[in-house]
């Protein structure tokens, strides 16, 4: 798995517990698997239709780092499956990990329309072919 | 199952395609199974264990009013069960739900710790007991 | 009064001197008192034309759960008077009350329009009619 | 009157209409009066006790600028009185005024506390006065 | 240099080591140099092109008061030129700096186009002007 | 030069033009360098002392994606120099570029302290290197 997007855990991001609050968390992960299916996709009309169970396996506190992962499980015809993990970037400790989020690929008409993509291509890739 | 909080549908709760924002979504559900929880076990040390699978049935809109409700499953020994649901509120059409949400009651030393619950309280009962 | 919306005082709602910040709850209020109207004037365009004397009774800190609660005083030709109250969920202690917040019906070219209500009704009495 | 703080109206300041949120507006003019409280009566912990009638003159939308001005009323034993205004710094429309703001100075056991005040008092002065 | 808004250094502008956060900092300077220059010009289309560099001087932490002043520089063809200052309205020490921000005016086609502005103007004395 | 954190623009980050708010994107640039330091100089106390000059090259619009860059430029002896790049994800194009942020490594006495490090260092290899 490739671990891209950082936060840092601020006070706003606390729940009142002190700990980070696990709903930020949620929209960290739901924010991160949508801006990887756009890439992929190559379509901004892209939702979350499903998201697999969600274990909390530990939580961060106010200073910590935490890096969040996506890896793609499945190319659909019109969705994006894709596995999702939030660590703490200093330890490398899981802090939650959502096995299958489904992503699906919309047209203009806000309908379910094939991607036609099945596999990941990297933008570098992607600009040489256009030659920019 | 009974709905309580409210919310108005405002710009910065959208996504870039001009629908509500998922972990958005997301975040109100932790946050107000979290305060259930906290409610009924009289413990403001509750946190997130597990969230069972989430369907994302339909989305909102700018301007849509959405109310979330909350029923408990099952009081465990140091945890509480959530059944959450939300749904617009013009419509009640269901937008998503969550059937299993895991709360779990910490002591002092952050450990799970029983909460002595078996079931349902109304604060106004309490409070009739204790002679408010 | 009924009371639906509850709030989780997090640290992002805090003031400089660690209590609930005043504007935050100003804020809660209003917008209460918005989706109450849009619920039951049946209409988007509503607005905030006046709040009565506000007296701040008490506050509230981080990690209480307070609740909104709100009730018609009034149904005009265009208005619609509200009286609002927020309360500590726990302890049913008071913390603010507007007890006249006037919300005015605005037609498509925003001026003021009769919204042809009278009393309260609920979601679903009129889901009901309609065969919902 | 004085008009220091100024604000653009941002998409995040919206309501669903797409006009300024009247809960935001609130938000300002209670972190100004206390702001101003707080230079004022050379203490942080000053709180917002009570708030006069409160007429929603006009209103504001996106990328609009408008301005806050603040004016002592009356300085109590332990109280500071004063007058709000909020415009649009292009027009000088007035949006809202609220006529009286009490705000109350604390001790540090949180209980009113005098305040030695009589009249508006200038950084500048003090500085002067203390060799700055 | 004239000072207008003023802040009040707030839990969710900390960062994680509980000062303020440079990057609200640099957020609040950008917001302070488009209001100027939007009033200014005359024009709501203007946008931040250039900044000079930025010592970051001294902090602000939390319940402190701080205030920003801009002073115009130079009036370009289709630029402004503004000097920033943000300081702690207490004690007036300086936070941080920028000499130099560029503004740019633009047109409805989004290109920078001539503002015919060469002088500082007040809102008051247009208004008297136009007969307000 | 490196890119990890993505950013996808929604509407709260967009100014009153609907283009990405140049402060929003000036905190993004301060937040990433001050993770990347922490991690780097393995302390949470590291705070930015000064940013070279700012080129807003180009800017962008809701729903586009855009990635934050980060390189070490040099590790003095309490400080780390940094070069920070955002550019659009899809097309690569440069939105702005920082070539020099200097942070400071902070001793718990809040004065600058030697950090002791001359090279980057991946997390991996220090795990491994702990036996984790």
């Amino acid at each position: 798995m490739r671990f891209h997007t950082r936060k840092w855990v601020k006070p706003e991001d606390l729940n009142a517990n002190g700990t980070l609050f696990g709903g930020k968390l949620l929209a960290w992960i739901d924010e991160e698997a949508a801006l990887y299916s756009i890439i992929q996709l190559e379509n901004k009309k892209v939702v979350t239709k499903y998201m697999s169970e969600i274990d909390f396996k530990s939580s961060a506190k106010e200073g910590d780092i935490v890096e969040i992962g996506i890896e793609p499980v499945k190319f659909g015809k019109t969705s994006l499956v894709l596995d999702c993990e939030v660590r703490n970037k200093m330890t490398r400790e899981s802090i939650i990990r959502v096995a299958n989020i489904v992503m699906v690929n919309l047209g203009e008409d806000g309908e379910p329309k094939p991607h036609g993509k099945t596999q990941i291509e990297y933008v570098k890739d992607r600009l040489a072919q256009t030659g920019h």
